[in-house]
């Protein structure tokens, strides 16, 4: 019935990427800290895991597959690695989260990029930002899933975990609602792929589209709070809410939307996300003004502009969808002279 | 030993895909060839195939997968289903197959994007292309794999299918030097991933990077063929020699390169894609003049000209990796004024 292949191993010359990590401890420290970048490696990897890294040029597979795993002989077959080193160890995640609590002390307001798959994460940190964030929509739009938590909670961590492998700058991903999770399992699913901030709004599209009440969402972002802690990883939580998003008259609701942002404050959120008044200052301003901690606002980054958030008082800007679909500007714009 | 999980279902609204791939019998009629958007359904999938949709609200998952699949009951657990319907009927990918032959003779040149995911293809084929390409190079690096035979072929199958699963146009695949399969095996997993038409490069980077001889690449080119008229699919070769890419002097290696192309024309290639003269007229046109079927060439989309190529007599023009590169470039552009 079975005829999975989760054990995966590559033997080449070993490059300065995972040379690097298996000297930074990303890989089980007993399996080759000493690989240099000129070395022939086999890196054998069992769910996910890299459980066992190999120099030298006189073993057959055979052979490495039974000493890193009692019974893989009996696997199937051996695959190549697959791309890059899998996994990171907590003291990197922790590291990591630290650097993005203080780069949000240190700019105000904190640019986060909002990428969607390696290329585009590359380019962002490639052009010079310090952290990143995904989101869901473009990442399950480069997926060809739906947003909405149309993807898995494994699907969304499997893809983030390559994304987030690939650069060396904390990355924050956009959970949506949570899938489903309790709390402790949500942050150790995120920590265990290396991401050390998330977003989590109140509306919960599994779940036939209900909007969380403002104490559930606060109790579901204080769990996140003390899942983090005793983690001992210090997560960024962005507390997200879409009151604004669902009313006709953003105004009429700006009220309910300070008590729902007051209450994730409470709840030891480390920042507050009311999503779609990116182009209402007043109501950024009054926002801002109703709580103590750094308050996200979307931009268009063809559209808006830095200054004036700054000037609003915004403490951190995200993209979400708008720098995709700026992009898939560009690609018509540049398709339109080859068009048929 | 085994923890893998093929069995996948999900209940929830049909909605429109999911409705339109039942009627098309884009999934096995007796399915559920009556699947309404309205409708609540149930996907099973076992090894990557749709083997079951179910409607209804009255069956316990429990219930649908023993109906589904004989001893599925004991399998670890049921997943969500993952995005679209995967995997298209033979009668689809012959009818891609034969639009993309046609296409070829229709367009002078036929101008294919190279694109590297679901929102790169979208956006192509939105644009109105008629038909794509992906390239393994923008595809490795939307994944972070390496390029050069870096992913396996099933990686690259299982990425490819979702891409062409969401677009409605014939999509033909980059396949670099065939992963070390047989031919028939290549034609196999691509036309099972919906894929109708390919590159076939003569660098065998799994193999160090050895250049494969006139006749051997011929004679791949030729299995390439014979296993596509096997299976009943008249799958588009696009015969690829490398050897200007390798030579210091292209034009001191142009009497090889006729060479290579004529025996890939005489082995059955519907067209030749010489890589590396895109800026070279002389080269362009003498290759296109000793010839009879259509010859490929690489474009940058912003810095090279259409019209040029038609007037040389190009038959078909992809991007290579120079989309991409230039969606790079747009990004970092765009990124600049929030720089931190």
């Amino acid at each position: 019935m079975c005829d999975a292949e989760p054990l995966v191993a590559h033997r080449a010359v070993a490059g300065d990427r995972l040379a690097r990590a298996a000297r930074h401890r990303k890989a089980p420290s007993y399996l080759a800290p000493d690989l240099q970048p000129s070395d022939t490696y086999v890196v054998v990897i069992w769910n996910e895991q890299i459980i066992d890294i190999l120099t030298g040029f006189d073993r057959t597979l055979a052979e490495i597959a039974r000493r890193a795993l009692p019974g893989a002989e009996h696997m199937p077959r051996l695959r190549r690695f697959r791309s890059s080193v899998r996994g990171m160890d907590s003291r990197t995640t922790v590291e990591r989260a630290q650097r993005l609590q203080q780069l949000h002390a240190e700019f105000k307001p904190l640019v986060l990029p909002t990428v969607w798959d390696v290329w585009s994460a590359r380019t962002a940190a490639g052009a010079g930002f310090p952290a990143l964030t995904i989101g869901s929509h473009p990442l399950a739009d480069s997926r060809g899933a739906d947003d909405h938590e149309g993807q898995t909670f494994e699907e969304v961590l499997a893809a983030v975990r390559a994304i987030i492998a690939a650069v060396d700058v904390p990355v924050s991903v956009d959970l949506e609602a949570g899938y489903g999770q309790e709390p402790t399992d949500l942050i150790a699913g995120l920590t265990e792929a290396g991401g050390v901030g998330l977003n989590l709004e109140d509306t919960v599209h599994s779940d036939g589209g209900r909007v969380r009440s403002t104490q559930e969402h606060a109790r579901y972002i204080a769990g996140l709070r003390a899942a983090a802690d005793d983690a001992g990883i210090p997560v960024w939580v962005n507390g997200r809410t879409d009151v604004f998003l669902h009313a006709e008259d953003a105004s009429g609701v700006l009220d309910e939307a300070i008590e729902r942002l007051r209450a994730m404050e409470q709840a030891g959120a480390d920042s507050l996300y009311p999503v779609r008044i990116q182009d209402d200052d007043d109501l950024l301003a009054a926002v801002i003004d109703a709580v103590s901690i750094p308050v996200n606002s979307t931009a268009h980054p063809v559209k808006h502009d830095l200054e004036r958030f700054r000037r609003l008082g915004v403490g951190r800007i995200t993209y979400g969808p708008l720098l995709q679909l700026a992009m898939t500007d560009a690609m018509k714009d540049m398709l339109r002279p080859w068009t048929p």
